[in-house]
């Protein structure tokens, strides 16, 4: 089957890599023979890692849209504006899609899944969420059976590696970020991992998948780790816990789900605890299996096209992949305020507070802050009892 | 599509159990309509847990082999010669097959996937490895672009939940074993369980699947953890390490790998070492993917019914599954005595052992025990140098 990259960056270049070296391990191992006939870019002379016929390479995507012989366009230029134009052609055209565009997925779910059926095609994207960790698949197909109504897990490499570094080498949220930019984990602009967006993307996907519908991105409560400091990790760790940016996600009922990106507590007996690095690990509770766990790469040239070479082999290899199920519109998840939950939660406060006249029990004094640990609370009741300390950090306690 | 249950043990009953509570939102999820037209087992005058059609149940599975109405036969009875002979037959009248065998799989996956090759029908095994955890489509799908090199993984549960008792509560082997028979763990022969067998069959079909040939499961050397003691348990975890029952498997060439099933110190820094009780864990290296985990319950009725139903749901939707890469019998790997094989060892020797004129340095004296930690050694290596001791245990040490 002959199909076209959009977008030779660092995914995009990755996937021609693993197609053009591996193509006939592939082959053998599932029959398909998939052919880049074009790879697009608007950069097409510049050098490349490895070897391939150069005559595939083009700057018109349009070249592609236009060919019949194209069955599947792999959409790789990440954004939302041309991304989500060039995805819409491609239905149009009758070509199935492959993509590892989270925020599009989480946005533009229900629309561009209606449209792939309009259009009888294809539309998966097991590298938006997890990187190289097989997950959408798996939860799809291999977990039918089972009713997930939990999802959580660490879902974004480059804070799960600031909070690595902050608690192995004792270092500020900014020193962590810095060597996170040298190391290229983190991008110019940050905000997108360490303020939990990239997150809220991939929990939002997942959420919708396992239970059938779509739920808002803009209605999600997302926050990140800016705010962590040396204090939390070590009174964590005092606490026998490791603090982890976590996305959840709950079914409470029919039509409503608890879901959120925040950093929490985590017991270190949790396997969740142990997921160090730029390691991504995605925990799923299914009415059959219990608790399992997919852990590994989350990002990265060579993990990310894995899974995408996975998504194209599934749609060279099977007649039809029925999606009536992913990103169904007719079903839209109210999301529950995670701030009138009562759980568990850690607090630190600065010592303006007048501890002695409230509910709560000093548990540490640390530096200028008091930590508390507060039981069957919700996270507006605490804010309203610190409503006039200087400084405050709430931080929920994962069981 | 109709299909027939062969066996109504605790997996049976399972699988039973899920096509009749979960009809619906298996149909909603995947479009596949399964129905069970036959659940067959020698007593079928019993209690069931769930309500369902009695109507449904026969004694008599030749019943089931001649409706061509049936296209799926689920072969849950285990053992290996009425089993091996009903999925032949079932393969003879043209009908798919779903099992849970792993025996029969290691055994004689050869033979069998050679047979449902020539009668054009799919064969699979989702649940003879990890139960409810999937592992064996995302390693031939999910992973497909990858070269699979390593695997390793706790795969036995029975022995898992045994040492997590050991190192938790300070118990003997024996005491450990009696609690686990009491909670229903441990069977009342628990030979396949704790010496390594068990988790023998399990490695062997994920390496056959994973280099693509077959493994012949009597040349490879299984271990088990009869043979620990409190002894080692304490002296693992003053080295930071933790013993597990280890399946490992490694490529070393286009024809030969490096494959056993032995009790292992694993850093507690690593995933593996948090895997307690009866969970399992299986850990593949891809080329592309790196390291990549996958963590959940690896027995019991409903985790395994999950996997078997995945499979069956595999068939119902779509058109054919090739599986000329399962189980190629033109491609036998040679596996290579891991006792010759140079690595660190940690061992535990009587102290009539004159360790003063040996090469080793002592690391602890423990009762009657020199405690011996030995790097860039073969376990023959260590073995003729501890030929004289009384007693002697040798365990791996991973990295």
């Amino acid at each position: 089957m002959k199909i076209g990259i959009v977008g030779l960056g660092t995914v995009g270049e990755g996937v021609l890599k693993v197609l053009t070296n591996e193509k006939e391990s592939i082959f053998e191992k599932s029959r398909a023979d998939i052919e880049v006939k074009y790879a697009c870019d608007l950069n097409i002379n510049r050098d490349f890692s490895f070897d391939f016929d150069k005559s595939i390479l083009t700057n018109d995507y349009k070249k592609i849209l236009n060919d019949p012989e194209i069955k599947i366009i792999v959409e790789l230029i990440g954004g939302e504006t041309v991304a989500k134009q060039i995805i819409i052609e491609a239905f149009e055209a009758k070509k199935s899609v492959v993509t590892a565009n989270k925020a599009l997925i989480a946005k533009y779910g229900v629309e561009l899944f209606q449209r792939a059926k309009q259009n009888g095609v294809s539309f998966l994207f097991e590298a938006a969420v997890g990187g190289g960790i097989p997950i959408v698949t798996p939860l799809m197909e291999s977990l039918v059976a089972n009713t997930v109504t939990e999802i959580r897990g660490i879902m974004n490499g480059t804070s799960n590696y600031i909070l690595t570094k902050m608690k192995e080498d004792n270092l500020s949220f900014d020193e962590a970020l810095k060597i996170a930019s040298e190391k290229g984990y983190a991008e110019a602009d940050p905000t997108y991992d360490v303020d939990g967006i990239d997150a809220g993307h991939k929990i939002n996907i997942l959420a919708s998948l396992a239970y059938g519908g779509s739920i808002k991105f803009k209605d999600m409560q997302l926050s990140g780790i800016r705010e962590i400091s040396t204090v939390d990790i070590f009174s964590a760790n005092q606490l026998n816990s490791t603090i982890k940016l976590i996305a959840s996600s709950k079914l409470l009922s029919d039509t409503s789900a608890q879901i959120s990106v925040e950093p929490s507590l985590i017991p270190n007996s949790e396997i969740l605890a142990k997921v160090d690095d730029v390691y991504n690990a995605i925990e799923t509770t299914g009415s059959y299996t219990d608790k399992t766990l997919f852990y590994g790469k989350g990002a990265g040239m060579d993990p990310t096209a894995s899974a995408v070479v996975a998504d194209i082999v599934k749609i060279v290899t099977r007649n039809h992949i029925e999606s009536d199920y992913f990103f169904n519109s007719t079903k839209v998840f109210e999301i529950v305020d995670s701030n009138t939950v009562k759980d568990s939660y850690y607090i630190r406060v600065s010592d303006d507070f007048d501890i002695e006249n409230s509910p709560f029990e000093l548990i540490n004094q640390i530096e200028n802050y008091y930590i508390i640990l507060a039981n069957n609370i919700s996270k507006n009741e605490i804010n309203e009892i610190l409503k006039d300390a200087k400084e405050k950090l709430i931080l929920r306690v994962m069981k």
